[in-house]
Formats: C-alpha cells, structure tokens, sequence
C-alpha cells in the first residue's frame, strides 16, 4: 500500500479503499468546480442532489433493489435502529427474534420496550459458535416479523442460508456484512446497515424497506425522526442528513460496480478469508471459534485455548504493527476483521505472522 | 481565496475555514502516522481517544464550559433534539416555550407529544420579525425548563439579552449562532447545537447539559440512544459515534482558540454583519426584514417589497456567482448568512453586487 498505510483489522470503523479515499481528498478543497468542498454544500443545492441520487442509484443497481422497496439514508447506527425497527413494524406488538450473538441480544433488549418479544431460537448454549437450524421455527401467526443479525461482527458466525419465515416478514441487521455478497433484496422487508464497517465514515445507516410496511399509525409518542415515514416521504431529506456520508458511501458504492460488483465482491471476499480459515484449520496453536459451515467473510475470531498464550500473540501482533487483532472480550483470543476493503496480501501478512508464532511457540 | 473557492450564503451546511479544509485534506491517507484516514479508525484507539478527548478540551477551553456540565458528541441534529429535550427534561410534564420562528416552532410541535407545552410568548403577530419582550413572563411553578431558539436561521433574529425565566431551567438552540460571540455557561441548564452551520459537517449535535439535569427515571419506551444518560456515562461513546465530524469540529474549535477565541470571533462577525446592515439601512431599494435591535449577526434576510424586484435580483446574484441567496418562502426575498467561516470580502463583495443592482434599477 502507497502512504505507508497500514493493515488494520478493526472490526469497524475500518478500512476504505485507498483510490477512494484519493478521490475524496482530490476533491476536498472544490468539488468538481462548485467552490465548495461537500461538507459546505446546502442539501438543498443541486450539486448535492445529485450527489445523493447517484448515491441512491448505485447501490440500486449494485444489489438489484425492487422499485417497491425504499432506500433510506438515516443519521445514527445500530443503536437508534434496535428502536426504529420495533416502533415502526411492530403494528400487532408481537415480533420474534433469533439470538446468535451480543448484537442480536441488544436489538432484543430494545426491541422488549416497545412490544412482546419471542426468542424462537438461540445459540447461547455454545456461546454463540453456531447458527441455529432456522427451517421450521415456533413463529405464532400475529408476528409481526423475523429479526437475525445476519452476520455477528464479535462471534463470527453468518447465516448462509436465510430463517424460515413462514411468510412473515424477515428483518437484518446485515451492518458488518453489508454489499459482501450478493444479496436478494425481496426476501427480505426490511434490510438495515451501519455504513462504518463495511462502507464509509460512522454516523449513518443504509435501510432498505418494502414500501408497504411504511406505516403512520404509530405510537403518536413515537419521535419524528424515528419514523421511516419521515424519511421515506422526503427522499432521507427532511432534515439536513449526513452529506459526508452519503458522499464517501456513494463513492464506495460506485467503486464496487466498478470492480465487478457484489459477485466479484463475494469472491475476492471468500479468497481472502480461505488463506485465513486454510491456516486455522491446519495449525496445532490456533483454532477458529466458530463450527466451518457458519463461519463469517467478515470477522474471524480465533483462540489458542489458553489465555496467556492469547495475551502473548496479541501482544505480538501490535510489535508487529498489526492493529485491532485483540479478540472481544466474550469471545476472547483474537479476531480478524476482514473487511472488503482489506487487501488478500493483509490476510496473507497475518498468516505469515501467524505461522512464524506458533513456529516460535512449539 | 485560494482553489477558486465560491463566497457560499447557505443557511447551512455552511463554509468552512480554509485552513481547517487543507489540514484534513493533508491528513486524508494517513493521520499523524496511525497508517489510517480518521474515517477507518475504530472509535476504541488510543489514536481516536485522543481527538475527541482534544476537541472536547478545546470546547470547554473555548467556551470556560463550567465543570458541572457535560459535554455530548450526538448524531443526529435539531430533529432528534427537539424530541430529545422534552424526553429527558419534562419530570413533571409542563415546560415553557417562547415562539419567535420556524425552529423554534418545530421544537413546539415535537414536545407536545411528551407533555404540556406553554407559549409564553411569541412574535407570530408580526411575521417573527423581532424577539418578544420576555422580562416578566407567567411561568408555572411546576414548570421543567423554558425553551429558547437562540438565533432564528429563517427569520433572522437573534436574543441580544436572555428571557427571565424566574429561576427555572433555560434551554437553548443555539444552532445557527454556536461559538459566534462568547456564552455564559451557567446562564443555561442545556444549550444544544447541530454543528452543520458554523462548525462542522452536517451529521451531529453538541449538548451541553448541566449535571443534575441527567436523570435516568425516564418513560420506559424511551429509546436507550435518546436518554442524555446513555451518552454522558459514556464519554459520548455508548455506541460508535460520528467520529468524523467529532474530528472536523475538534480542528474548528482549534482554529477559533487559536485565532483569539469567541471575543475575536464575535468582533469579526460584528465587523461583517455591520457591512451589510449599514447597506441595507442607507439603501433605498433593499431593507432588512428584522428590527434593528433584534437582528442576527448570522443570518441577515432582506427583501425590496416587491415580489417581482426580488426574483430579479435573486436571478441576477446566481449570474454573479453568488450561492444560496434566495430567502426563505416564508420571509421572501433574499438571505445572506454570514457564519463565522464567511471572510469580511465575502459580505463586501455582496454588498458590492447589490450597490451595482440598485444602480441599475433606479
């Protein structure tokens, strides 16, 4: 990599593509001949309206979105999410929710203010190192919909194939797993993502909602800003949105279809995380936390088994100018995060450290 | 100005100091040698720690914010604020609020859903072309807090004195007028300001929030990013915040301790406005649509009487390459806003522009 950048594995905010991060400074004191940078513009202008339309179109075009469902550029992560979702699709009060890790357990927590929440299926009896069968759930009638994580950014796991609903809405959270694969958007009511791990700049979030469940009978104590309609009925401008955001996402999303779009996306993806997996499962120190057939693209957590050695290879892989490989604490050991944006030659720099470790460790 | 950079009147987002433009353009591929864009670095760092601990120090510097405040980094600007306030403030239900525009009718409209709301006093008599007297107003005992819009970005007034609120809480949106003169702290219990018109990018608050004014005894269903709690026992970092913008607005108050902090600040923006209002008060054609004692250094509407001579003249400031004069529909004609980033050429030049229009249109 150019400007002596480094391999950062952080499991979000997290690493850019480095020709869009070009751009962006490129453009940083006059974009493209308006005198302003984008942090300047009004939304209101006709240079950012195109700016967000474009935006718009890309990711339409990179995941192939029906025209019954809206794209929403929302202020806020995961957290404000865990309460919009509830709010606004809980029409009978009744949702069921899959618990696979620590982020489906927050969005169940929140979810519990707002309606009746039934857990229809957990991986807590292993520590979330697996994701449950999903193909014939106790899913009661009146539900008003099926939340997953669809990719659990601290324990590593990924659904490779999607619950069975029976009928019922699907909701995912799909924040660290966003645009990595192709994704069939009418499966689903309603997709949701934090932009920071997978996209851009933290402070925004991607929804993608049938149109049909945009609703205006909520709760008259329900904030403005939290209903989807507010932002639905006013193109994600009712208020004054995350102009960087949408600038930096938009560019991320143009360079995706430039590259060949999801279906290259997902094999560079699956290439990289192999020389990662490869070493796992033929190395005598590490083993991955995860059972092979839900492991994630995204995030690889690993253990040795032993907590001093654990410290000791953290603590390696900072002199060895490695950033973010410490493993959360729930899980503990280390976890790569593998991002789009990192390069294989990342993945293939940490094997190297890896294996001369264990080398240096027999 | 450098890079062929345009004079930008937008209401907001706004301009931005040159200066700060060209540190973050330099520091765009790797900051300070971390290896990373401030974008791709987890809000967990030391490296990251480090700026938003900066920026907040720079504030409270900047603003002698006393020790029994808390200062919050929230995503989201007015719309969430306006709900926020009433959530976490009304205890009892009740609060004051003084009408003297679009913003802080807003803000009216949103807390009516969590309690009872009080229109202490208003200028809707005189399309809100001044501050209402508010030295002696019929506040409750019971009352929670008496809510001001500190500057009215549309109307272009500004409190040159704060209203008397008889002991009780004032709340302040200070949005359009955030660090452009110098703040008594303790005069307030909150002050709040999304950052996208005299600081930063769009795409996050400042809340400055007296202590004793955080509780945790909210409505069961408030959501958990929505309690000023969550992110004051959080250092702001409950949940990943926008840390770009913490960033951007951490150099802008750099740069306003730097220049000779809010005194300087406020005898150029005096210097400025003064340009304009002296223009419009000798003009002939054009006048300023606020009262002389009221107007706002920030923002400065005017209009000719004639709805015809106003489009003429907003056609022909597009033609000089002026952006975003046109008023707003509900004051008509035109509208400079004049935030602490516009240089005193910029007001000289439009000045300029409008003598020239005046002179042709005898």
């Amino acid at each position: 990599m150019k400007y002596d950048r480094t391999f950062n594995f952080s499991a979000g905010p997290a690493m850019m593509p480095e020709s869009v991060l070009e751009e962006i400074r490129d453009e940083m004191m006059n974009y493209r001949g308006s005198g302003m940078c984008v942090m300047e513009m009004s939304h209101r202008s006709k240079v950012f309206q195109q700016i967000i339309d474009e935006a718009e179109a890309d990711l339409r075009a990179l995941m192939h979105i029906p025209d019954n469902y809206k794209v929403l550029f929302i202020q806020g992560g995961g957290t404000l999410q865990f309460a919009m979702v509830p709010m606004n699709l809980m029409k009978h009060g009744k949702a069921c929710y899959i618990e696979t890790g620590t982020w489906s357990k927050k969005a169940i927590a929140e979810a519990k203010k707002y309606g009746e929440v039934q857990i229809v299926a957990s991986s807590a009896d292993k520590n979330f190192s697996y994701i449950p069968d999903c193909s014939d759930l106790p899913i009661p009638d009146d539900c008003d919909y099926v939340y997953i994580c669809e990719n659990e950014t601290i324990n590593g796991t990924t659904w490779h194939k999607l619950p069975n609903t029976k009928g019922h809405v699907l909701v995912s959270d799909q924040s660290s797993m966003f645009l990595s694969r192709p994704c069939n958007v009418a499966d689903y009511g309603l997709i949701w993502a934090g932009v920071q791990k997978n996209v851009g700049p933290a402070g925004m979030s991607v929804v993608i909602i049938r149109e049909d469940l945009i609703r205006d009978d909520l709760d008259p104590k329900t904030p403005i800003y939290m209903m989807y309609k507010t932002h639905a009925d006013n193109g994600s401008m009712y208020n004054t949105p995350n102009c960087w955001a949408i600038y930096c996402c938009g560019k991320v999303f143009k360079y995706l279809r430039n590259l060949g779009g999801l279906e290259e996306m997902e094999r560079r993806n699956k290439a990289k995380a192999q020389v990662i997996y490869d070493f796992l499962d033929k190395s005598k120190l590490f083993r991955g936390a995860v059972v092979p057939q839900d492991r994630s693209l995204m995030n690889i957590p690993f253990v040795t088994g032993d907590k001093d050695m654990d410290a000791a290879v953290v603590a390696a892989s900072k002199e060895a100018g490695f950033d973010n490989l410490k493993g959360h604490k729930s899980v503990g050991g280390l976890r790569a995060s593998v991002y789009n944006a990192m390069p294989i030659e990342g993945a293939q720099a940490l094997v190297a450290f890896l294996e001369k470790f264990e080398q240096e460790h027999k």
